[in-house]
């Protein structure tokens, strides 16, 4: 049996496009997972007409779940719970649990600032505890609480999870609402899927699309196996979702994508470049110096917690005045190769090895634009260098498409697996 | 008048979360700036039948202008063309002026491609030729065309402007399906707004929902003035689109909100506080000493074009060792304030400042967790200092809420207004 959903996202400010929904490509790939069927996403400002419709659409076309996002916080505006209540028969009813525990998350806000008025505030939050009758509270992550909200006894039609607009909020409270009756009587009956995932990185998407074709032809067909390829990143992630019957023939892919590219293929159980090289790092200590991708290499090194253990420190040495004076790169050097080159990337990396007493040094230089470029050493045109102590050594140079957000998120990205490479003893090239 | 307009994103790809939507966002964006208020963006696959219902939902809604993004390609899961033209009643046509075009387009291509088959990919771009009797076609900034299709002669509903997914040529291709007559008649008679956008640091958004209430106390009403709120980044935005007679009551708000939040209301026009920086940082060097961070401050200082003018570079201090080293830090001033101390970041500022050659310098040392909290110093504890060889000094410190990702990106936040307070001259508390 199919179970098929819907996803409403709600907020003006997402709707005008001032910011960009994380929320609705988030869910989906969660509702994905649990084999639950997504048809429509919608997103309507904060105004209740709207939002009916929306609910009255998506009913109307018969899903079974539909999840909102937005709209729960202490203001006026802040609509999603009662329109849901209503839409669903259930009056709102004062949660005095909730009201309790809203107010002693909002303690310490209201001790950090002083001059709010507290009755107002506490007031204002009030709302947040308003529970439709018969419906399950989820607990906030952040102030507002979530709900899951079947239709009134006796009414038909979807269940309703109310999320919170916050990223972080919703995706913490995501797998609570999961757990709950409600939620798992309106998904019952939907197929067990399994998923896989496949990250390549050094080729282009078409040449997976090629491989799918001859994997086709060889195989036979990949009929049971749901496939979607993406580029992300500057990576291809080839993803599967199947039905337990289907797993030979999922494998017998993988062993084609693997034999087909074999250098490309890093990923066979989904983790990504980050993690792995999180934990390849265990036991040594790693330096960045960079130039146009700002700190952006650094930063992701230090994206994960624990990352204390193996970061020492970086340098950003954006002038060529920083390039000498902190990582001792020759003037001269400089001079002869230009700032960005191969030679000075390598001169930034011994400087980082040196400066931080690290036994691994990545360094990356490049014209990350929209100014900058020369026919040599166009927009785009980039410089790397991982180097150890024990004699490692990777320099490699290439120009990257993209605009300059893309350019240095992508170095990062090239500089990631060379440090992979290295840390796998890869000779083969990128 | 108001003219009402929806968005309808097709893809598969979009629908799963795969690849993130650009174009509603954008589309969203100029309809706004049109004076057209837009009601509803909707996605969906690849499917007939849902796109279907997606149309037929916002015709009911009463929409005057629908505009579509994607399913314009040759291959057969590209159906928008189709849909829209049965939706509208007017049936497909074979345009051949359209596809004398597009076969000069593909000419290059098949090229550079010389194992393509010809004939097919002429016969697959045939397809892409095909115009709705009676609409009007606009030429192709790809390959694909797209389509202003307003109802059949005699049927009541929407316009419908289709246009094709890749957001460049969508963008090349908007304004001229703006030009048309089919889309100009569509959106006559529709107001002209004013947009207003106030942006406030250091305080919650429930204040200004407080400020709102009084405005509308004092004011009588705030009718006219169609207001948002927005929390984005730690900052609040205000936000206000009106028709011009409003404008008088906006001046009255915008007062107001001055007057209580005179040292949160930091930008009038809408400049956001890296904008601001960035022209206040003319003429001067500056330089970061990050720790908790690890680089995203030296990242966002170089996030824009023509930020080698002003950022002469910056440390990521993340062990202790790499403190003392690359900033001068006094190790003894580490054991006795500890690591994250507001003695410890004006250190590192005056290493940033010396090291560098600046004449500012940016620190920032905190504790981003989840781990190496204590009770004095928990985790979203965070010390700033910003100094500046002229004798400007400030120094901060506070816990910050939210996750790991939230304290590092919260902690840059934090930092550009430091900076812009002491650019500007400002010495009020944050």
């Amino acid at each position: 049996m199919t179970v098929r959903a819907g996803i409403v996202v709600t907020g003006t400010e997402v709707l005008s496009g001032k910011i960009s929904d994380r929320n609705g490509p988030w869910l989906a790939e969660r509702l994905f997972e649990m084999g639950i069927d997504l048809a429509h996403i919608t997103i309507c400002g904060d105004r209740r007409e709207d939002m009916e419709a929306q609910l009255r659409f998506l009913a109307d076309e018969g899903v079974q779940l539909i999840v909102t996002s937005g709209g729960l916080g202490p203001t006026a505006d802040d609509l999603t719970g009662e329109v849901v209540a209503d839409f669903q028969g259930r009056p709102l009813e004062l949660d005095s649990d909730m009201e309790a525990k809203i107010g002693r998350i909002l303690e310490p806000l209201m001790k950090r600032f002083q001059h709010l008025d507290r009755d107002a505030v506490l007031e204002a939050n009030r709302k947040q505890a308003l529970v439709p009758r018969g419906a399950t509270p989820i607990d906030p992550a952040g102030t507002a609480p979530g709900l899951v909200v079947p239709p009134a006894e006796g009414r038909e039609g979807p269940t309703i999870v109310v999320m919170p607009g916050p990223p972080r909020e919703l995706q913490a409270m995501w797998p609570v609402a999961v757990e709950t009756d409600a939620f798992q009587a309106a998904v019952a009956g939907r197929p067990t899927y399994e998923e896989r995932m496949l990250r390549l990185f050094g080729i282009p998407e078409s040449e997976i699309a090629e491989t799918l074709r001859v994997a086709e032809r060889e195989m036979g067909s990949l009929d049971g196996l749901e496939i979607t390829t993406c580029l992300r990143r500057g990576e291809v992630e080839l993803s599967a979702r199947f039905e337990p019957p289907a797993e030979a023939t999922w494998d017998e892919l993988e062993r084609l994508v693997a034999e087909r590219h074999q250098h490309a293929l890093y990923s066979r159980d989904g983790t990504g470049v980050d993690a792995q090289v999180a934990d390849l790092l265990a036991g040594h200590w790693v330096a960045t110096a960079e130039s146009c991708t700002g700190g952006l290499l650094a930063a992701r090194l230090t994206e994960r917690p624990g990352s204390s253990a193996y970061f020492a420190g970086g340098v950003v040495s954006y002038s060529n005045e920083a390039k000498s004076e902190l990582l001792g790169v020759d003037s001269s050097l400089i001079e002869r190769h230009g700032a960005v080159s191969k030679e000075v990337a390598e001169a930034m990396a011994d400087g980082a090895l040196a400066r931080f007493e690290a036994d691994l040094a990545v360094a990356i230089t490049g014209v990350a634009g929209p100014g900058g470029g020369t026919e040599a050493k166009p927009v785009g045109y980039v410089c790397w260098c991982v180097k150890g102590t024990n004699g490692e050594c990777i320099v490699r140079d290439t120009v990257l498409p993209g605009d300059r957000v893309e350019i240095r998120d992508r170095s990062t990205t090239v500089a990631m697996h060379l440090l992979r490479r290295v840390l796998v003893g890869e000779k083969a090239p990128l």
